[in-house]
Formats: C-alpha cells, structure tokens, sequence
C-alpha cells in the first residue's frame, strides 16, 4: 500500500479524464463544493481540522476564479502549511499572486506551449476579420441591413493585407506562431517589440523596433504579452495617442494590458479603425459598447477552446501534479519561482507523511 | 476630334473615379436611371430612337442586378444591334447567360484573378471560424450569454487543425491560394477534386481524389467552383449523405452551388458540424435559419470587399472596355466565348461610326 498526498481540484474535469484517473493511483483527489464561494472556500481553507487541511497541491482552472476569486495574497496566507503546490491550467497565470506564494515556499506551475497553435488560430480569425471589417457584415446580415442597407448590409470596405505592417507587441511562442501562419498573406513587413531583442533564429524575420516605433509604424497592432504588474494597460491613451490614425488592435492576450475606457474613446473617435480581441480587461465583464460597436469583432475568451489543445493542455496540468507527487517539482514551474533554492530541495510527496 | 463610341455604365464607380475619368477620353459613358427598373431598362434597351440605341459596351457590376435582374436570353435579346461587349465587374459571371449572347456575336468580359487574395482570405477567416464554433461564442456574446451560460457563453468547444483533412472542391486560382496560405496551420492533409486533375505543379501537394472520394475522407470542404448549369446544387442531398459525420462546409463561391434546403436539414440533423459562407442561394434573401443557428458563421457577400481589391477589380474592368474600344477585344473573355470565329474579326470601336 502506498501513501497517497492530497490534491484540491478546482474546476471541472473536461477531456483528460484518463489522465485524471490515473492520477488516482498516486493521489487522492478533493474537491470543491458546487455551492462553494470565495468566503466558504477561504474559511475550508483555513480550518485546522476540515478536509482541505492536509492537502499538498491545489490544481486549479481560468474558471474556477468565478467560485474562488483570484489566487492572491489572502488566498496564499489563508493556505494549510502542508501547501507544497499550486497548478494553473492555462499558460497565463495572472489570476495567481506569485510573490506570497513564493514566500511561503509553494511552487506555481502553468501550462506554457500547448496554448501557441490554438491561440494563433484565434488570432489570425481575429486579424483577418478586423481588417476585413467582418465584425460590421456579420452584425448586419443578423440585423436584416442586407440589402436594406446596400451592399453587404452597409459595412465598410475593408482592406488587403498587401501594403499593411504588423507589429507584433511580444514576440514569445504565440507571437512567432502567428507571424508563421500570416507570412503567406502578404503583409507588407513584420515588426516586433520585446523588452529585449531575440536572438535572430526566432525572430522568423521580422524587424526588432522599439515600443514607440512599433506604435508609430503598424497598420496592425498585435498583441501577445503576458499580464503582469509591468504590463498592465500597456495599451493606455498615452499609446493610442501614438499610433497611426485608422490602427486595428487585436489582442487574445489579456484584457488587462488594455486600458479598455481609453480603447472606446479611440474606437469612438475612429483613431482605433477596428478592435478584435478574445479577451477582456473585466471578463467575462464585456462593456455594452464594445459588443455592439460594428467594428468591434468579439469572442467569449474562446482562444484555447479546441478539444485537441483543452485535452493535451489538461493532460501537461495533470503530468505538473503528478510531476510534483513523483519528483516534488511541477514540470513548468513559472519563471518567478524557477531559481528559487527551495525549489531545488523539493521531496516527492508520495510515500511521505506529513 | 475623335468619335467616340457609347458605353452604358450600370452601378456606380467605388474606387477607380481616375480610370472612368480617363476612359471618357475615348468614349462617351451613360448611365441608368435611379428609378430604373427591370421593365423600363427592357423598354429602353428596345426603343429604336432611345439614349441606349446606340450603346456599344455594357459595363455592369454584381449589385446592379438589384435593378436589371439577370443577363438572361430576355435581356439579350433585348440588347441594340449596336451592342458588341457585356463586361462583368467580378470573376463569377453566372448572373450572365453566356450562349444568347454567343449567338449575337456579343462578347462577354469578366476580372479574373485579382479576386484571389481577397477571396481567399475570406475563405480562411470562415474556415478558422468554421473549425472552431466562433460563429457560437460571437451570439452568444451579443446575447449576453456570457457567462450565464458557462465557458465561453455555452458555445460548444471547436477543433484544431492537427488531424483533420481539407477537402479542396475547385483547384482553381481561388482554390490554390486558399491552400497556401492554410499550410502552416497544420492541416493532416490537402485533397482536392476537379473535373480533371490538374498539372503537378498546380497542385501544391494537394492529392488528386474523385468527387465521392473527397466527401468521403474530407473533414472540412472547401468550395471554390463556378456556378454554372453543371454545378447547381453539386452539394445535393446525395452529396451530403456521403460526407463524414459532423463534416464543416466553407462556401465563398455561390450560393447555387450548394441546395440549401438540402444543407438545412444536414445542419438540424447534426450531420454538418459548421457551415460557413460568404454567398447563399438566394441572396441577399438568407434563410432565418441560417442567419439564427449559432453552427453558422454568415457574411453578406464580402469576399472581395476590400478597397485595394475593388480598385485592382475596377480598374482592370475599365480595361476590359477600354481594350474592346482601343482593340475591339477585351483584356478578359470569358472561357466559352475566347475562341469563337468572329471574335478573331472584331474591330477597334473608336473612330469607327455605327
């Protein structure tokens, strides 16, 4: 018989359930009440006797945020010592408060990687649609404006990419397989801003320019940076206020790195010719403007929803928990914490008694 | 002073005003009354002493059909003896009845080619659409379903690329430009079907298959063939039986070539996963339901609506004029009159009285 460590799962099981029945033979597994909120799940969190108090790794979803809120700093404090590990679906893990997790020694894993072709998908859909002002044809034809309104229900022309520059705002996985999937379109040039240049093999020929020049340059802003402290509302009036008059902005990123109030103004003032995004700064929290608006082209944070890449990205999350048990380090632990000394004295928690 | 022939104009100029100005150097341009209708352009097309009798050029847009209806054997019979050339501004002429006009020894142009680009990357925002279910994450969205009704506004969870096949139907300008610019999406593998296989080179690595060989093993069908006599309802409720479960339709060619009725049914039946379409039978009429099913992504006819397109597509229609007044010959006859015997004797129409 072995001595199976606890797992909190937060957020359903959605294509991985064999991965997570396997898991079993190495864990037992927990989870969160249907009925459960912030306040509950805090209060579990910290009873001393209750069934979250010995439990080592918490495995959680983008979702599950809806029942426990953010993982931040009450979160962290509010934790049982026994907390070794905290596994994030997704490859963003802006929902997780990495600094007092750090402090009190837990690990963050997430799932980098599996999300670049179905994110790039998104984006490209996003990219065309925005400069073929699709966004208006759709909204109308749903409307009834076509004919009414005259050709394809009154949207404006849109335009070819022939002529056009992108500018790639992070030039990290998703952002170099994007520039992969649009090199057949024709775009004019490929410029890109990262706080560092990359080393030439990765950049797939595309310019490095400074953050003003991308802004400055680009018919077409696309954006794929992380949200963090540094990157919040990185797109602010200050930057909109640089770009060429007419931009399109698609983002499947992170709302947050938009200030989503100056966006409207842009868009209202038509400096902002079109807006694609995937993702919202309050999601799933969308302003009435930006649904309505025919140049707004918007999707319910649907970025990584294939059940190809839901299946392999639940199935990398299940293989940091189990990675955890086996070795006492996730598979991808974040950049914040990967160095850390501690990390490097982790014990597999199988077999191990509190 | 030269004499310079009569071109009747039917719908407006978008965005080659230069190339019209400059054509007005070789022939005198009328138009059609706003308030014209089918009847009265019959009418005037037939009066002996009328301001069409002398009319040598018909140069006519899509849309303008909204006021002629079609080019059918009524309308050329119609037609003033003085007539020598009907251009069509688009690449698709089906609105035109090629044989009653053969039969008068009129030609018929159309702007093959500059299409391409704009068509294919209609069809690939459709396809990615499509593939991934956005039709449904983008009404749901407008329906503030989001997140009432879960992940992604309920909207089912869509596929990647990885694993599935792209069934080419037409190898065409089109239908090649589509394939190249879906390559670096990770598609399993291209096929396509043409009435005969084309030269290896054309083909892009696409493997040649039969019409059912292709219903059978493609998960996506892509539409790129003319509508004609031939193809009307070549995807017929046969055709759709033969298809794989949950098969995605992308249609960017004409409505006609899909039964659309047929097609409804397959949608309610589960049998199509996804349809997507620029083009419909009976546009711009679109069935309710295609216009409500959250399974279909729907455009109002936008293939080519970009400003650097219709220009190239305008201009080059101007050229087509141009060329029968300056030569006698259009730049671009239409395939089932470029050989004819009488063709070969046309003469120049500037300084030539009628």
């Amino acid at each position: 018989m072995i001595l199976k460590p606890l797992v909190l799962r937060l957020g359903p099981v959605g294509f991985a359930k064999e991965a997570w029945h396997s898991l079993e033979k190495v864990a037992n597994v927990v989870t969160l009440n249907e009925d459960a909120t912030r306040e509950s799940f805090l209060k579990e969190l910290r009873d001393p006797n209750g069934k979250f108090s010995k439990v080592r790794v918490i495995a959680r979803t983008f979702d599950s945020a809806q029942q426990t809120g953010r993982f931040d700093r009450e979160v962290a404090e509010a934790l049982p010592s026994s907390v070794v590990g905290v596994c994030h679906l997704g490859a963003g893990y802006d929902q997780i408060d990495t600094t007092p997790l750090k402090e009190r020694g837990i690990q963050v894993t997430h799932v980098p990687g599996a999300v670049n072709n179905a994110t790039a998908d998104t984006h490209v859909f996003l990219l065309l649609g925005a400069l073929r002002n699709f966004s208006a044809g759709i909204k109308s034809l749903q409307k009834g404006d076509w004919p009414a309104k005259g050709h394809a229900g009154g949207a404006e022309w849109g335009h070819d990419p022939e002529g056009h520059v992108v500018g790639i705002l992070g030039l990290g996985g998703i952002g170099r397989t994007i520039v992969d999937r649009l090199k057949p379109f024709g775009f004019k040039k490929f410029i890109y801003h990262n706080r560092r240049r990359v080393s030439p093999e990765l950049e797939k020929g595309c310019e490095y320019v400074s953050f003003d020049e991308l802004l400055n340059q680009a018919d077409i802003i696309s954006i794929n940076i992380p949200l963090n402290s540094n990157t919040r509302h990185t797109i602010n009036a200050d930057a909109l206020a640089k770009m060429k008059d007419g931009v399109i902005i698609v983002n499947t990123a992170r709302g947050g790195v938009i200030d989503e109030k100056a966006l409207i103004e842009s868009l209202k003032a038509g400096k902002v010719s079109n807006f694609a995004a995937d993702v919202f700064e309050h999601e799933p929290e969308v302003p009435q403007e930006l649904k309505e608006m025919p140049q707004v082209l918007a999707l319910p944070h649907m970025g990584t929803a294939t059940v190809e890449t839901a299946k392999h990205m639940e199935e990398f999350h299940v293989s940091n928990v189990e990675s955890i048990i086996r070795t006492g380090k996730g598979r991808a632990v974040v950049p914040e914490i990967i160095d850390e000394e501690w990390l490097k004295d982790s014990k597999p928690l199988i077999n191990t008694p509190l």
